[in-house]
Order: C-alpha cells, then structure tokens, then sequence
C-alpha cells in the first residue's frame, strides 16, 4: 500500500499519465476575435482543444437579458473549426439542467464591489457553472478572457479552493481596432453608441499612459477613466475602480497585480472594461491588449 | 472537428478510455468496522481503491467537537491496507488549504430538517469538501454509508449537480451485535451509556417488524422509534422523522425510498441512526444493515 499527501500524488498512483493535454474554452457563443484568441491560445499549448458553448441561465440575474443574449451555433461551428478547436461542447439544456440545480458554488468575498452589487447572483452563477464545466470536462487547462477581470480572480481561486486538477489561462483583451473591448454586446449599439463607446477603452489607455509616465495613485486613474467617459456623448459611467487582481478589493495605491475596471451603458447596452496592470518588482505594466487591424466581423 | 452534447461524449473524445476503475472511500479517520465496509465495497468493484483521511474542519459546527474527533492514522492505515486499500490518502491542512478557503458548495433544500437545523453550516461543510476531494482525486466511483442518510442524500444530488463523473454508491449501515450502528463516538460512551444507546437501533429495529407487518404511517414509525429512545434511562432523544431518500423532506407515509432517522444524545454523546425503507413497486423492503457477530474492534 502507497501512502499519498497531495492530491496530484493521489491521481498519479492512480492512473497512468498517458492522456494528450486538453485545453478547455468555455464560453456563452456568438463568438468574436476575444474567443478566436482563446481558442488560438489553447490551441498552442494543448493537444487537443475543447470548446464550449452554453448561455448559462443562473448567471443572468434578468431574464430580458438572457432571451436578449445572442446564439447562432453554426456561425460559432465554424469560427471555432478555423481557429483549430477539435471537439466543440454544445450542452443542451437537459444535458446541463436535468432537474432543477440546487447546488450552488459560491464565493461571496469574491462576489461583491461594484460589478457584484449591480448584479446579484451574478458571479455565483458563474462559480456554479464553470465548475461544473470544469468537474464535467476535466481539462488539463482552461481559458478565460482578462477582459472578465472578476470573474478570471473567482475562477482562478475557486480552482484551488475545491482542487480540480486543472490551470486557469489567462488571455490578453481583444481590441477593435480603435480600442473598444470586444463584446458580443457590442453588436447592439447604435452607430452613434458605437463611437461614443470607444470611451471607455480611451479613458483607460490615457490611464495607462499616466501608469507608464509613473503615477500610481489609483484615485489619479479612476479620475482620468471617469473624466473620458463622462465627456462622450450617450455614455452614463457606473465606476472606475482599481482592485487587486487576486482579491478584487478597492485599493489606493498600484503596488500590486490588479486592474483599473470600468462600466458604463451606452444607449440600453451595458458595456465593461478594464486595463490590467501587471506588477513585477516594483515595476507596473499596463496591459494594453491585442489590438486589430482593421473593424471586427461584427461589423463587416 | 466533433460536435458533442454530453459530457460523457466530449471526456470520450478527449481521452483514450484505458484508465482502470478507481473507488474513493472519503473518510474522516478513525476506522471501525463500518469503513471497512465501504472499502470492501470498493474492493470488489473497483481495480484500484484509494480512501482518503482528513478531519474536515468546515463540517465541525463546534471548535470542542473538531478538537475531540479522535485521529490515529498508523492505526487507520493498518486497517485499511487489511481492507485492500492500495492508495491512502492523508492530506495535511496545507494540503487541504494552502490559503483560507472562500469558496463554499451548498444545497440549501437538501441541508435543513431536524439535522440540519440542529447543526448550521454542517452540511454545507460536507458538500465544499467532498466536491474538493472528488473533483481533486477524480474517481470513477465514490462510497458513502447509510447511516448519514441526509449526508448520502446531498452527495448525490451535488454530483449530478455539478457532473462530476462519479457514482455514488451507498453502503449499508454495519451494527454491533445487538444492533447499535457503529460510530467512531461509540468509543466515548460509558458502559451504562453504551447499555442506553442500544434503544436508538432497537426503535428502528422494532418499526422495522412495523413496517413488515404492513404498517405505511411515518406517525406510528415515529412514535415506536420516539418511545424506545425516551424508555432508555439515560438518553435525551431529539427527534425521530420520516424523510424522502432523495429530497430529505418529511413525509406522512411510505410511498417512496425514505429513512426512518433519529437522533439522541446519551450522556455527552451526541448520536444518530436510520432506518432506509427502501421501496420497489408498492413494497417496502426495510434495510437492517449488516450486523456484527461479536462486539466491534472498539470493544476488544
């Protein structure tokens, strides 16, 4: 008899560790370059690339929203093909949900700040969902957008907090080609809301030239995040904030890993986005994101 | 590229399905004979049994009763290598949580009733650390007595819940040769406690005769099982119910697979026991677990 103390030791007499690398990448659909990048991403470092698709019910606190929410699955099929996924996960709801689900995977310290109170329920429906994603699928590694800044510091804790053998991969913003946050939401705009939108995304890159010039103050950055939203026309800012990556709270001053979050709604569109500011020995590089070189497919 | 629906297809088209059946036996230590049960249960069904040992701080609603849990590891890891275990796993705190846990697992609808409400946060303590050590070990199929029937009931629900790719498989209660069901707290009783506490199965045993004679009323179970508790000098009873196997909700008659449980304290040891009527067509099969034919290793 063996006598084990880590789970990994655990697997490791347990099986033989002769199965391929599997990247997992969950996802709502209606997918855009964001998701392309996740796929491509997984699709360097895995053997084999599985995607999902599921409109997750419990993280929608209105339903208006999630009817609203767009769904085109051979459009999906083939973005996904092209951008090498081997197996693509398409969950029906009696697959997910075959009775009602009263388990629920939650963590409130994770949970709350101004994204978490403007949507209640929100995150632990997000918990409960890519738990079960990840317990169902068992990836070896699974990735997730920066753009969810919250959503990546609860995936990421509730991982090691419940063990699933599993690393969470974070992927850099995908940016229109002036900026904007690539959103599936962003087909809703208004031609007018989509120039007023790119707001957001310039109030944070002037922030991250303010970084780069060596201010650290975060009531400085929220000020020049504000400032650039409350000037578009059509754009009613909820809040810049700058938190700490791994536990979302409010923080004053840039001497950690963390990100300078915004939310506004543009028209009947809520739209976010945030600017990482990746922290390494004192020194403080905003993470701009990958931008494109010409308008997204949702706009061709 | 595939297209895949379930989980179990998309885990197919991931991996080569060479791996052998591997049974966990979730433990909190301490073995009598009623673990070696679950581990002979394993044994036989499975190429490679793993149990795990940890005291699991987040199911103790009492510091005292954390503290008191009696831990003998060496012993423990002799009785399970006679078992047939071939993989023990003794995690430390560390191992466990490396940081203070934020997430939780719950089912609210599953973790009240007499038990629940007499033991808040018990049960919600149990779903986050079995979720952790069956999404960690990854087993093929999970064993879990009878006796914590309300325990057995959430475990299944939580697997389904989240996909967790693992068969809960219950396992019948083991009883001393007069009929009291073991228990790692058995130890603490004194002889006249030891004497009294007999009443709690010799309740259920008696409605058990009930029920074979044709007797259907939860009531009348009830009362039978309330009456030989409270005829025990010695010993408080606290509640006796008939709940529905699956849903743990009261019921007024046996129409469905549902326990008779009851709970008492006898001296300063708290202790509960049940009775499963399991149900077939119409009949009602009472489940009086497996008896030993001399007094248990606790009392050698």
């Amino acid at each position: 008899m063996r006598l084990t103390t880590t789970f990994a030791e655990t697997r490791a007499a347990m099986r033989t560790a002769t199965d391929r690398i599997a990247g997992l990448v969950p996802t709502l659909g209606y997918w855009h370059e964001g998701h392309v990048a996740l796929a491509e991403a997984a699709r360097r470092e895995s053997d084999v690339v599985v995607a999902s698709i599921f409109v997750n019910p419990l993280q929608f606190n209105q339903q208006a929203d999630l009817e609203a929410y767009p769904r085109d699955v051979d459009r999906d099929a083939g973005i996904a093909d092209a951008a090498g996924v081997d197996v693509l996960f398409v969950p029906d709801a009696s697959e997910m949900f075959s009775e009602p689900p009263m388990t629920r995977v939650s963590i409130d310290a994770l949970s709350g700040g101004p994204e978490g109170e403007r949507r209640p329920g929100h995150f632990s429906g997000v918990a409960t969902v890519v738990t079960k994603l990840l317990a169902g699928v068992q990836p070896d590694r699974a990735y997730f957008g920066r753009k969810d800044a919250q959503q990546l510091a609860l995936v990421s804790r509730l991982v090691r907090d419940l063990s699933l053998p599993v690393e969470i991969q974070p992927v850099a913003t995908v940016r229109e080609f002036d900026g904007l946050a690539l959103s599936s939401r962003n087909a809703r705009l208004t031609s007018g809301g989509r120039a007023a939108a790119v707001s957001l995304s310039s109030g944070l890159m002037r922030a991250a030239d303010a970084v780069d010039a060596g201010e650290r103050s975060a009531a400085v950055l929220v000020e020049i995040a504000m400032e650039a939203m409350e000037r578009a026309p059509g754009v009613r800012p909820e809040y810049a904030v700058v938190a700490g990556a791994d536990d979302v709270q409010e923080i004053e001053t840039v001497d950690r890993v963390s990100f300078l979050a915004v939310a506004a709604t543009v028209g009947d569109v809520r739209l976010i986005d945030n600017l990482y500011l990746d922290f390494d020995e004192g020194r403080v590089a905003p993470d701009r994101g990958v931008w494109l070189q010409e308008p997204s497919a949702v706009y061709r």
